[in-house]
């Protein structure tokens, strides 16, 4: 067995107890349009009153997300965090504060709210210039998330490519013992980096035996964290930076054009435990990510951009180079 | 004289030459709306194609600001900036992005473009939760900007509060000699923080005079910094740092609720200057932004927020009690 | 009355219970020796077990403090604190290391310590070249280290230079009420910084009228900050960052030279206070900082440099100058 | 061929042309001493007067390295840099001090030095609370240092522990080609970090075949990069983050106490490269560290520590537990 912790019933980011993901996918193939937003949210009903504690990690800055800066200086969240392509950075945030205002009267009289918008870029397989994305997409998904959701191109995850493959949304939960009490971790990816001839599954560099013709490493990886460890913002941001360290252990070097962030948070509001207790934890969110990724790869189909270029699913690759698939768990 | 070092002929931001200011200012007194947007264009057609080297600091992170993380990982801007009131960060991202995509279609072809839009809670006058602010009115901001520019109650700072007075957009500039060069620094600022009684003008304590009830420290300040310094994105964070100095000489403290930014970018694009050679450019910045407060609160009129309060102008607040206003000049 | 808050008993560090501050003065004329090293011991007897929560912000980094990434890591420190002169780090950490090692035979079985030593450069008046200060000078200054303490040209100050004048350690203490508690807040400071034409005086310019020829804006400030309020690390971090302001408030503008750093602790184990009943603690934090710095001009008396140059004491030379000095209290 | 890159002709960190190596290894049985430090020098013969472009970046701040706060300023580097043992930074410091007053008779005349001294703590093999190590011996390091240097147990790798194996000091080099011309990135690491059971070879993993009983991962690593690419000290940080990249491949999650610094320099004194050439270089980095730490392991021999037990290197343990090695290249 290649991962050291069990995960969790779901093996995803909804392991963690209250959390909710939607998603609104827009795929017309006559329009070019293969986009869309995913929506997470955190436990309850109002995130604005009931505040997460939290944090941001930027790995590698090339990347647009909004809300970070809040998130560093007050360790903590306070809103829905939305992923979406790039350009729809500010359509979704509009619908990120309809769903907002409409649900506290009290943001705005006077204090206002810290919008969580995070991205990727797309525009390999989605005619991005044409900002298909409504505000209204945004609150669709804010409103229509649950517990169980889909992985692979679905939501944000639509027209995103992973190691030259069809990508998109992947995630993975792990469980960690600590003081005989077990914790959730879980991750959630939106994968839109690295080359072929770099992917490792399970240790293995099957890269380069994939890989067609020469593709430039390029996009992003978002990756948010959810946990219910009783921790404060100094320690998710600690869970955070190994984030990086998930990524690497797929092969990625983290290109000049990879926008890597991570946010995490956790539901626990009363932080309690030492540092020198959370190894279980920091290995477990490598294992995590890590495990995320390759589902995001894992639970896909092969895609025709808007381009015409078709994106392959790591299994369709597979086939075609004549390459045997490990099973990931 | 209160000041070391000259000013350029303006005496504000566009004393760096090829920077262009635009405002939209939105005014309905019957539907409450008092906001508006400011957009700074850096020199130059397309600053997709002619990228700025600048850099971005926090000084107190209570803020929403979009585009910093890249400005830090990559050091140059590649895009006008946009204020605007909180919850129209979406909004004026959308117009921006319009506008971009119109002037390049390259964006987005695959890379796509980093949008810097900042803001302040402008809810204390102006009934932000209409979200009166569209796309449209940061396109025309960005259309219609120009070398001259008004200061006080216009574009994003029509409904900004300054130490319980009106405030809103100010700007200043100063020259500086360096080795017989003579280089200009301009800050703009979109200023909303503080408290009457912190009050300090030209070094004097005039808050305590001033003061009318108590009224919390609240709100947030955002300062452009533009140059033509030929210095690299680490040394333009140095000027960025040296915000706070000047924020602290009219004597704020920078409160808990206070979101201030330094955004700086630099117009010459090839960095010769040695770091012990900007001490001049380190004072003239402090200058710059502390006169561009006080002249966000000279250049302003009292004016009645949605709910019917009156925020003063600092002219009118002085005579009311008596206080003779040193000139700032 | 120039400030808003009200000090403690003593009006120093030592304001907070259980802090003790001991000094070791170098100065032998013969030999162009003047210098020192001071320490700061947070409560109790072994701060390696009794660690205190802690941050540590660094302004401007032109310095060379020794201890302060994991402080940022952990939050907490776990040493006392020494001050000395830049050529000496070693040496002091050597003395500190002995002290430690002395009262807990458990360090670096295995787990080490985290010494804490910051520095500013007297090489203005103390012959730095020597390197006279011994490591068992920093054991006995940490020996003999007490709850009263002296300030101005003492300890670490023994050859520092503020605003052109004599400088050295100078501290300040405020109380702020906060939901009925009173806390209190300490700063102390080792001023080494400044030009004297920059030097403000209770927001009055006094430095153009205090200067002779031009002297370089030269040298650093490292500030302590110490509290007993209920705040975690990123809490303290927050109070750390207003030290800048408090130091703009004296005049200066923290120049490319200097070396500005600020290390917070608490003695409380128990965070609970929330940000936004912070505003107190961060305005008497300035306050704070700004009257420590004063307080080593005050404090101090001419000084003859093992060069022969002499170092005015701000009193000396405002008698000199003929001007009229307010009383800082 | 599992790497990328080609490596240079030494395949170690001279590769950078003008570096040099020096160690000083202290090694006593019977008084329980396994120690040492490691020089290494910049080109030229002052590093004071020919500063490098340069940058430091903490991936797990558990540690105590002096210096990164001033090359995180000012972007450069301006004296050797020493590794050692964690409870010797003090001594190693004024060794370096001693070193570098001797060859420049301008420091301290005022401006001071900024010495550069890492550590990792070697407290399982060394007895590390005899402070064994004398400035002597690193001025000895610095004094003799080389092009030509050894790897494994020496210098500061002497007590040094990776993966619950002998490790110490491992380096490795990349050849990159940037619009052809060849530039060389080298690695030197002192691996103190790991667990058995987390050993990756070359994406293989052994660890679980390689464990005996269990043992917490502890430690720490510092990786020193050298390059010497045209880049500027912004560019030369994107290469340090990748360094955890690096790490993770070898298997390890950076645990709590694992203190991972990496400062890196370059030895071209005029950026020229762009951001999006930088590709090349950050893979390099990757591989350049991956295989340092193997290179650690490879180049070591069992060794017994002052307690008695018994460190092995990875060769004796792969014949105790019949594990067939892979050739690192």
């Amino acid at each position: 067995m290649y991962w050291f912790y069990k995960n969790g019933p779901k093996n995803n980011l909804c392991d963690v107890k209250g959390l909710r993901v939607g998603h609104v996918s827009l795929n017309n193939d006559s329009q070019g349009i293969h986009t869309g937003v995913t929506a997470i949210l955190p436990p309850g009903s109002n995130p604005y009153q009931e505040k997460c504690i939290a944090a941001a990690h930027c790995i590698n800055g090339f990347g647009k997300p909004l809300g970070l800066e809040q998130v560093r200086e007050l360790g903590q969240i306070e809103s829905p965090i939305l992923l979406t392509n790039t350009l729809s950075i500010g359509d979704a945030t509009r619908g990120l504060m309809d769903y907002m205002l409409d649900i506290d009267p009290n943001i705005g009289r006077p204090t206002t709210l810290n919008p969580l918008v995070l991205e990727c870029n797309d525009g390999s397989i989605n005619d991005i210039r044409r900002l298909a994305l409504q505000p209204k997409d945004a609150l669709e998904a804010l409103t229509h998330a649950q517990e169980d959701f889909s992985q692979g191109s679905v939501g944000a995850g639509m027209g995103m490519v992973c190691y030259g493959l069809k990508g998109g949304i992947g995630s993975a939960s792990r469980l960690v013992d600590i003081h005989e009490t077990t914790y959730t971790i879980g991750a959630l990816v939106l994968s839109n980096f690295g080359a072929t001839k770099d992917l490792t599954i399970l240790g293995e560099k099957l890269g380069p035996k994939l890989a067609t013709e020469e593709r430039k490493d390029r996009g992003s990886i978002v990756t948010i964290l959810a946990t219910d460890l009783p921790i404060d913002s100094r320690q998710v941001l600690r869970l955070c930076k190994r984030v990086q360290s998930g990524i690497a252990r797929t092969g990625a070097f983290t290109s000049h054009g990879s926008g890597e962030f991570a946010l995490g948070f956790t539901t626990c509001k009363t932080p309690s435990l030492l540092d020198q207790d959370l190894d279980p934890a920091f290995q477990a969110t490598v294992e995590a990510v890590e495990e995320a990724i390759l589902s995001s790869l894992y639970h896909n189909e092969s895609k025709t951009a808007y381009t015409g270029e078709i994106f392959q699913s790591l299994e369709d690759r597979a086939r075609d180079k004549k390459v045997s698939l490990p099973s990931y768990r």
